[in-house]
């Protein structure tokens, strides 16, 4: 497998905490045995769990933390009063040199704040963004899409930033060596859509005509374009970001649940519903988000991984292997290389 | 049925015009004895289709126009260029009195563009905006959703009229008497979002807390809780309610496909497909966007609606019997009677 690293996890983040945290690690340990764990939370709690689970034996070391970030505090409030949380606790190795990446499927909002705090923005970066991988049909499967709601605004400059970010994560992630990059949109004529957005795809286009720029840009995309895997790496404001997403996984619910629906509407359709099973389970299996699992903060001095607050134990693992790929992968130094090379047409817009 | 109305129509507009209109309006002139057509565009090929639809014998009057506003045409070259099209003369019988709304398949920009000149804004109106109706479950099987994109930004003044607007929208669509108002946001705790929205909210608050307040006041909703019907009427920029749309859209589309591919996997799968079809059929009833078709531009001094540009026959009669609909329920007059009353709290945002 990979080589050998450690990860910090938050043991008592996320709605199923800390059951479905440790037996996603578990499930992460079987398959990678190049892991090492330090767990953050509830000794007592962590030992209980942890007696079940002899894949982990050897591979984890508990560090007590009391205090457990409630999934509705306010990140203001985490920040100042926090610093005894698994949660920041979870940060702080990660800052110290003790892992290489983090794990939480806590509170977003206070987990950035921390993470801000705590491993400090990376040179040259202004908002750092959450990026997610989202379900598309094509060549990859996935695309990039961020940010995700790290920060309510962006303007052109963070924008281009994004760009490079999302870039070195779909290389990594996809494996695509010169990811195709869009800005979105409204609409895909050049003179549609906010100044912010029209001047961040202007400075992309310039620096996709230079040599040795990692990207393609492939202009605006619309938000129904993006599961036709027509870009690999799609950024926006987080606050647009959430809201594209949050839509996504409203329809998606919506049609499962009228899926359903309409198989439970009579006897017949009933016993299709049965017969149907093995398909709708492929299919569920497909476009599963417990296997796509991980929002990755960029743009931060260190690499921290959020997993959905309610993820189970194959949620949380799936996060947990995506904060193993990007940490063996060197996600936080490659991003620093590239924006450190990519300054000009940065600074351009950065006035 | 309703009483007597005269309905202006852009022939020319979408891409399956202008045969899809004409089947459209045969369609909707079969349901409702009551409307007479004015349609504009090229009366040679009007005519040769009027003559397979009896139907509409006596009912239409066909106004010749040159002129086709391309679907890709800029806006602004439209509304300088495009006064002898059928789009624009389609709107001047609005603003001439001879019909009480309009319906186009056409260029929604252009179409916008040209709206805003020729009908002009409502006394008090900054921003118009395009209202659309979004499938729900619960009560109303659908909700109220603007801007849709009529603009790219939205201030706190201007979120506070669309929520005005929605609710008589709202009232006379949904026929419920106080609609449940909600702004999108990225979360639903008071200290979440951009300031606009938070600014928005504390007014319609206010607002909500007056006797004779046509709407209740929500909060925040979040992109994932529209099609669970948690509110009426959905407040937000064009820029971010355009993004929330079309990722519902593309990802409905997404999962369809993914659902026949399911069903096709195999001799077996596809035995079931084929079981299957009744439970499907009712599904896709449900949830079809043609029979929710029209997009309503709110806070004009005339009516006018946009069908979807690939609407077919189904689509656009949708589309037709909304502009019905809103027109003999003076739409357009109830909302000025709306924005008059409730100056107070909308200044309140406004300087």
């Amino acid at each position: 497998m990979g080589h050998g690293i450690t990860l910090s996890i938050d043991a008592m983040g996320g709605d199923n905490a800390p059951a479905s945290v440790i037996d996603g690690i578990a499930k992460r340990a079987k398959s990678d045995p190049d892991i090492r764990f330090l767990l953050h939370g509830d000794t007592a709690a962590i030992e209980k769990l942890l007696a079940k689970r002899r894949i982990l034996e050897g591979r984890v070391e508990i560090r007590h933390a009391d205090e457990i970030i409630e999934m509705d505090a306010k990140p203001s409030v985490a920040v100042r009063r926090g610093r005894g949380s698994s949660l920041w606790r979870a940060l702080e190795s990660v800052r110290d040199g003790e892992a290489s990446a983090m794990v939480s499927a806590g509170n977003t909002g206070a987990m950035m704040a921390m993470a801000l705090f705590c491993l400090r923005r990376a040179s040259g970066v202004d908002r750092p963004a959450i990026a997610a991988l989202w379900p598309t049909k094509g060549m990859h499967e996935h695309c990039i899409v961020l940010d995700m709601g790290a920060d309510v605004r962006a303007d052109a400059a963070d924008l281009v930033k994004y760009a490079v970010m999302g870039t070195e994560y779909a290389r990594i992630a996809l494996g695509t060596d010169a990811p195709r990059v869009a800005v979105l949109n409204v609409g895909t004529e050049e003179n549609k859509g906010r100044p912010e957005v029209k001047e961040a795809a202007e400075a992309l286009r310039d620096m996709a005509s230079l040599p040795d720029c990692p990207f393609q840009f492939e202009g605006f995309i619309e938000a129904n374009a993006i599961p036709m895997g027509l870009a690999d790496v799609v950024v926006t404001d987080g606050f647009t970001g959430n809201v594209a997403l949050k839509s996504a996984e409203g329809t998606a619910r919506f049609v499962g649940d009228h899926l359903r629906g309409a198989f439970e509407a009579n006897w017949s359709s009933r016993l299709v519903a049965l017969l149907a099973v093995a398909s709708l389970r492929r299919l569920k299996r497909r476009i599963d988000p417990r296997r796509v699992n991980g929002g990755v903060f960029l743009g931060l001095d260190g690499l921290a991984v959020k997993s959905h607050g309610s993820a189970d134990a194959t949620g949380f693992d799936a996060a947990v292997e995506l904060a193993a790929t990007m940490s063996r992968a060197d996600v936080i130094n490659r991003i620093a290389a590239q924006l450190e090379t990519s300054p000009a047409a940065i600074s351009e817009v950065s006035e």
